[in-house]
């Protein structure tokens, strides 16, 4: 294998498995030359419904080898992707390639053993979560390494043909017997369906798997029976009460709060926050606590943000129903409230991940992002930011809107506590990098706000309002002297993980670790 | 010039401008085997917005020889195509092709002087209509035919690549400076902008124009920010009272209203008015009666329709706000009681025009259909309805949705008047085919009602209830027995229009006419 140094001097390889791969080389250095993927003309005015998923994939002439794709708008409640699964191993298929928008706990079980039974041999794109990550860390089962990608990435990747689905299965909270369908109504309701856009609009064969089958026409019409080739009514889709995610709360933790009260701070000092302002902040609990933080200020200060993006949450549905923002722009929705105001408020609006995140396009909506807050398992004293995995070198968590958010925004915020046990979370070198530094701005820990020399503006906006500013290598001391210095994982020179940047480049590469020593990824999942 | 004769019997050239045709093979016989159109990817988080509309053409790299095209969802009140060729014009472009959605008679003038100019050489797709169609009938002053395309074939041959846009010009009557725009809100307000939907996503440049730019993001966003490339803002792109048609008002002509009342006649003796069913009817006088009498009968007999489909006017929008109709969907508004509703209630929903017609998909909302009335300028003995040209030969009418609702609906019912002043209305041989036979039901005149011989079943229906029906040579001889048999046009060998069908097949030709003497070209426009 061959290996080049990209340009935040990480080794990467130049082709994996027959496919030639680009190294990052800068956060907006790569322009694409190639066409979209063209994809096959239909002529169908035939029966779409089927009795049974078996039905349908036989229906599609499935064979050994394929792709095949989901949503994971279900999150940790989702049955569809384990119901499929279970139903093309019993099929006898072997050697899929899974390529899921991302994979959730709930699912690692099965995903394991259909590993280990070689029913599934790749994963593509979207990512790895919790157990089955530690198991593809440290066991290297897979034919190939993951593709990590962002969400606006793996867009990219489905739009340019570098991901093939065969076929897409889509679960919809609601449908009708010709596909359309949407996630606002059903006793399911997930809010959005857009991580399934771009499977519908890509994949040969699709596949919507419902709970709830509606009269003709399904409307709101989210997933266009144009992309629709079979309809399949099950007993339940999901577990209600477990794909709304319960953590939609703000943190209580002191350190917690002392952060998100710092970045509040921060973004006041950026003069960001003027009538019209954007924002995104995601579902962890310091996000919350900014958000809700943001909300009280511009309510006293008579200020109307022009929207917010998320991930959201109800934090953000109460600004847009307090009059402080004008429009929500919603990729995903993180609790009941969301899915509610997603389908009655017409200021609230549901966006494909395309339009959100997808950088091979016109323009993308995270380019119009003033302010971002967002977390991190690591950062360096590049600021270069890790999402991706654990300092035990464990691939544990998806990339998300991660570096779409932070290329987009004018302000980049990472938020993170100085150390997480004994580990330290500012470090010098991150073990993994997810998110380049250039597109960080600054890092805002309970020990002090450090500002990216680039951003000499907001170094001197935050000194003037006596913000408690460090250097990052300030912050790495303080963590290394209470801490250590870390050791990094020990691994082998197997690859078991690509991380994509936002444009196909290669940014970083996860290799196998040899042993689970940290014990942190007990606590975590 | 090679022609070969096609299944409906008419000579159609195999070969137009180094562009292979294929003849027209019966509606449901043409199986597509290439992919869709692949187009450019473009990385950009650049400013979009312009000062001008000439800025915009020459932000693109406007060249002669270059496709563009607009939507004709203003009708009547579009001021944009004609801003934009004045400007084209003034640059000193030349050999422009048009690919509009449609031409309306407002634009008559100006496209007549650039043709004659040779800024326009030739008109791809959509429709002429009036002035425009008698002079490029008559002079033949294009350098290839007009290709005269149905709302769901202009979306194939777009997404077929058969037509390649440069520059797609949109109307938008609200926009943001990133691209978003719809058609619901501004003092321009249209409805839907579903007819540019293809264009955006296919044109290799998109430039939207508006008269009201709206804080980042315009929401509902119908044309998404990621197939835009520059937004134009300017005083009006419309004259409200001209965008909505004055024409949405139920017929008060006798013989309309009988023929309406003998349509429904013959609806209700299909057995399809039932809980569920799902219908289209267009604008015209008597589509809007028979409307009206659904509306009172299902009403009556507590029958709710699953959805209608359409131009929609005030009175598709009144069964739903009566409960008779669960949904609408909607490719065009009529009247501003129509884009209250789309605005305003859940219920309504603007789709593209590919969802709605577009038979190269996995399946468009026409297949949906139960029902649909439409109209015609002549049928013929083999039911073959000609709505594009007149007796006289001159190419005046779009095809609209007529091709694909005829192909689609489980009962399609033309309704005319057996002649209009000394013309016959049903013929022996229609001047042109614009719907082949095969997808005609039945046709219903004020003389009577005839069934075509393939709906047998329709047939034994209609005696059982006693209504008028006759074979459809009755009705052609009591037309010609009042009106004379009507002498065919005469023409020259030149062919100035090619009628596809839906499919991309050529089902007619027309030929340039040597001198227009029916006088009816003054009547109609």
């Amino acid at each position: 294998m061959e290996f080049v140094e990209n340009s935040i001097g990480r080794l990467v390889p130049t082709e994996i498995d027959g496919r030639k791969l680009k190294p990052f080389k800068g956060a907006f250095a790569f322009k694409p030359k190639k066409r979209r993927s063209a994809f096959a003309l239909e002529f169908a005015a035939r029966e779409k419904l089927l009795p049974s998923i078996k039905d349908a994939i036989e229906a599609v002439g499935f064979e050994d080898g394929m792709t095949i794709s989901f949503h994971h708008h279900l999150r940790e409640g989702d049955y569809v992707l384990n119901m499929v699964l279970d139903i093309i191993a019993k099929m006898g298929f072997k050697d899929i390639t899974l390529a899921a928008s991302s994979l959730f706990n709930s699912q690692s079980e099965h995903l394991i053993k259909y590993i280990k039974e070689g029913v599934i041999t790749a994963i593509e794109g979207g990512s790895l979560r919790g157990k089955l990550g530690a198991y593809v860390t440290t066991k290297n089962p897979l034919k190939k390494p993951v593709f990590v990608r962002s969400h606006g990435d793996r867009v990219r990747a489905i739009k340019t043909g570098e991901v093939k689905i065969d076929v897409a299965f889509i679960a919809a909270p609601t449908a009708d017997e010709y596909g359309n369908c949407n996630g606002v109504e059903g006793k399911s309701a997930c809010g959005p369906l857009t991580y399934s856009h771009v499977d519908a609009h890509y994949a040969d064969n699709t596949v919507v798997i419902t709970d709830n089958l509606v009269p003709y026409p399904a409307t709101p019409i989210t997933i266009s029976q144009e992309y629709v080739d079979y309809v399949v009514k099950v007993d339940s889709i999901g577990d209600p009460a477990k794909i709304v995610s319960e953590s939609t709360v703000i943190t209580k933790d002191p350190v917690s709060l002392l952060i998100a009260k710092r970045a509040m701070k921060l973004i006041e000092s950026s003069g960001l926050l003027k009538d019209g302002f954007t924002f995104q902040a995601g579902a962890g609990g310091i996000s919350l606590a900014v958000t809700k933080y943001i909300h009280d200020y511009i309510k006293k200060e008579n200020i109307v943000g022009n929207f917010g993006m998320g991930g959201t949450t109800k934090y953000l549905v109460k600004m847009l129903e307090d009059g402080v923002m004008r429009k929500i722009l919603t990729v995903q929705a993180f609790d009941l409230y969301c899915i509610k105001s997603l389908k009655e408020d017409y200021r609230h609006t549901e966006i494909s991940t395309s339009l959100y995140a997808n950088i091979f396009s016109k323009g993308c909506a995270v380019n119009k992002l003033d302010i971002v807050v967002l977390g991190a398992t690591e950062v360096d004293t590049k600021f270069n930011v890790n999402v991706n995995t654990h300092s035990d070198g464990l691939l544990l968590h998806p990339t998300g809107g991660h570096q779409d958010t932070a290329a987009g925004a004018k302000l980049t915020i990472i938020t993170a506590p100085l150390k997480r046990g004994r580990i330290p979370v500012i470090v010098e070198d991150v073990t993994t990098v997810t998110t380049p530094g250039e597109t960080v701005d600054a890092v805002v820990t309970e020990r002090g706000i450090a500002i990216n020399p680039r951003r000499n503006d907001l170094l001197e906006a935050a000194k003037r309002k006596k913000l408690p500013v460090k250097t990052i290598e300030e912050l790495k001391n303080e963590a290394y002297k209470i801490c250590g210095k870390p050791n990094p994982p020990k691994t082998t020179e197997e690859i078991i993980g690509l991380i994509e940047y936002r444009d196909g480049t290669i940014i970083d590469v996860v290799r196998q670790v040899k042993k689970n020593t940290s014990g942190i990824f007990e606590k975590i999942i």
